[in-house]
């Protein structure tokens, strides 16, 4: 029979162990800071009816292009999700509410899952990709923000990073400054030339803004700067906020976007979250507008340009596609395999290929019962352990267990065995200790530095 | 605008917090176990080419037409995995190998995945399911096949339960008989009707056996009685097996298989496993031809009905479709969503809507950063944590925490916070302590039970 190629899709890839060891870490990190928060998890399928994906997007959008839809066995029109916003939407839309038997609002849930979009690959971009959303939904209080912005500075910790920066905005400064300009009804234009001021620059960004439309948005030349000199504000924290407050601060809503700004910074100063960790910086936008009031981007400080890993902001209605009841939010989303890929370059991700510590050689097979028993005394105390299969030359398993990454090797035989003993080797070290089996598991924490 | 109606596929399903915080629970858990065996993660797309999913299929399997298929963008011919089995296969036989680079044998690996099948939905049949699956390939020893079972006991026991029974099996058993018998050529046709044994019973399966063909498989009378004879072999474990031996042991392969069952019950032994969860039972078959040594299945005591919760068995080639290179191996898979339905039925899934245990009713908005840095210090506890968003009125605060499920409350306004000191309130005893607020998390420890 002809063999058939085993290959993967392109743009898709499998994960090895060295690969979902860490990821798997990332997500267990990411779930347990939701967790410490009290969100609470919920999960959606990852086929929808397409009309409930599409919904919300123009003819136009890119993602229309990208979604796989297909027609299902009953000639249903299906597609593959392609964010978890929208299925949390129209999840939101059908269990949340006031009555007994719906769930009760602050509702504060996270989802971790697979999505899909047949994107053009680049280096580093897949089509099917994980993402870690969390929010806050049936509130308009600022301490949801506020929570928010707590979560992300905790998640980055909890990941190991040290070096990093939570960038936050608030839409509500910009908005009150185009108000003052009478430009409220091209927002949506402005914010998506200004969310090119960084890869593009000033002058390129002023063109657009002051060019006629359709090519650019038709600002006037001191309409443009006053609204750069808005997002450009430099500075320390409270000298951003003290300045806008000055120049701006007659407009209720720049006011209202400082005063919550204000109170961010405060609860983190309180909480202890670094003062170097959170910036106030009134030039991200994030393009969508979707977003009506805190803006959230985080960049490592030592791989700034792969862009934002964990970014949201606060919404004034999520679900309003599927229903009446207006749901306001705030939330944040992790790029998880962005992240995994910045880890990888920093040599963040260590090359293991075995969740185990501690590789039990199989010297005798009559003994099989006993290693399974010393193993199982080790797996109590808390220490993964692998028994060898095969009865193979002790080299040849040495060299298995040195390949996958075990630390520290178990050998018995009918000496050891004999004597009530065994050796622990350290394979790193290539040291040797011999232990009294009553005493293996001690002796094995001890190795492995477990205490 | 009108709205867009919010709902899910037929035969698909939402997970709310209340069941997906079990969910998440019992995947921790199998990954916890299979991990401390050093079974390492793997995935792989949800999507692959149809050729590598379909390849094993022969034109009139039920799974090619409740497979979802579909061109993508690019007109490949594309479908979302039915199983983990096929994907593994592909896996292993582009990067399973001796050669540098490659994952040397044996290659121990779990993988947790959603997988997809078309079925006709019935009670507690989704479209959409998720599969626990490890397994141990690259090798033939009967050491992997007996640590296979003992992986089987300690998931259970890490589950929560104590009520079950491994049954195992060897088909090596069965074979020998045929062989004597010189049916083995019918060997496919016979598995399929054992397998009908549990259900329709002794008289409708020997009329099954000894009817004609196509009907049935066309045995002589005698030749029915003797596999009867075999697979209807009841007793002790070492009952079963003396016996076995004694009758049919003439035959090398059934004492090859006999042999293998009692390493497997001496190792479970000298590993502390009770006996009364290992049971040989010689009648389980799987009814799948791909099976070709042990084989497992595990019951529920107190819901046998459901079936089989964890099933699997050796293999003599996983990945023969994509590879020359043969791969033995044995493993077996968890089915998640029944168990959780099992579990839900028998009353072990707590009706909680929250991952957090405190929760801190918002009395003063302006200590949103007291309670913020109150709320941390009780997480670097252990103890998640949630904050309230709005300053509502107490009451109702107090009522969506019992609605949510969360277990204590922590409450404090202007004459504790002069006190140094917050109330704890036990939301199901409604009993309320007074703290000072520096051995707040050691207080909140305590009514939580966490010593």
């Amino acid at each position: 029979m002809a063999l058939i190629e085993p290959r993967t899709l392109k743009g898709f890839r499998d994960y090895p162990p060295e690969l979902m060891i860490p990821r798997e870490r990332l997500i267990d990190v990411a779930r347990r800071v939701y967790r410490s928060y009290g969100f609470a998890p919920i999960d959606t399928p990852a086929l929808e009816y397409s009309e409930i994906l599409l919904g919300k997007l123009d003819d136009e959008a890119e993602i229309r292009r990208q979604i796989y839809r297909f027609q299902d066995h009953g000639q249903r029109d299906v597609a593959l999700r392609f964010d978890l916003t929208v299925p949390f939407a129209r999840f939101a839309a059908q269990y949340v509410g006031p009555n007994p038997g719906q769930i009760p609002t602050p509702f504060k849930r996270y989802h971790v899952g697979t999505v899909w979009r047949g994107e053009n690959t680049q280096a580093g971009r897949y089509r099917e990709f994980m993402q870690c959303d969390f929010d806050t939904i049936g509130t308009t209080s600022n301490a949801a923000d506020v929570e928010t912005a707590l979560v992300i500075h905790d998640l980055m910790v909890a990941l190991g990073f040290e070096r990093f920066e939570v960038r936050v905005n608030n839409r509500l400064v910009l908005n009150g400054l185009l108000d003052q300009l009478g430009l409220r009804d091209r927002a949506a234009p402005i914010l998506r030339v200004l969310d090119k001021l960084p890869k593009q620059g000033r002058e390129s960004v002023t063109r657009e803004l002051t060019a006629a439309p359709p090519e650019g948005v038709g600002l006037a030349a001191d309409q443009a700067v006053r609204v750069l000199a808005l997002v450009e504000t430099r500075g320390g924290n409270a000298d951003i906020l003290d300045r806008t407050q000055q120049e701006f601060g007659t407009s209720p809503l720049v006011a209202e976007g400082v005063a919550k700004l204000r109170e961010l910074l405060a609860v983190a100063k309180t909480t202890g979250v670094p003062e170097s960790r959170l910036r106030i910086d009134l030039s991200i936008c994030r393009g969508l507008d979707y977003y009506t009031g805190t803006i959230y981007e985080t960049f490592l400080t030592d791989k700034v340009g792969i862009g934002s890993v964990c970014s949201g902001g606060r919404y004034d209605n999520l679900a309003g596609l599927f229903t009446k009841q207006p749901l306001p939010g705030v939330g944040a989303s992790l790029g998880l395999d962005r992240l995994l890929a910045a880890m990888e370059d920093l040599g963040l991700v260590p090359k293991v290929a075995t969740p185990a510590a501690v590789f039990v050689v199989q010297f005798s097979p009559e003994r099989l019962g006993d290693y399974q028993r010393l193993a199982r005394d080790l797996r109590a105390g808390g220490i993964a352990t692998e028994v060898f299969t095969d009865a193979k030359k002790i080299g040849q398993q040495l060299q298995y267990a040195e390949r996958r990454g075990f630390r520290v090797a178990l050998i018995a035989g009918p000496d050891e065995f004999a004597q009530g003993v065994c050796k622990l080797k350290d394979l790193a070290k290539r040291e040797e200790v011999t232990v009294p089996l009553a005493e293996l598991v001690v002796a094995a924490r001890r190795l492995l530095g477990l205490g």
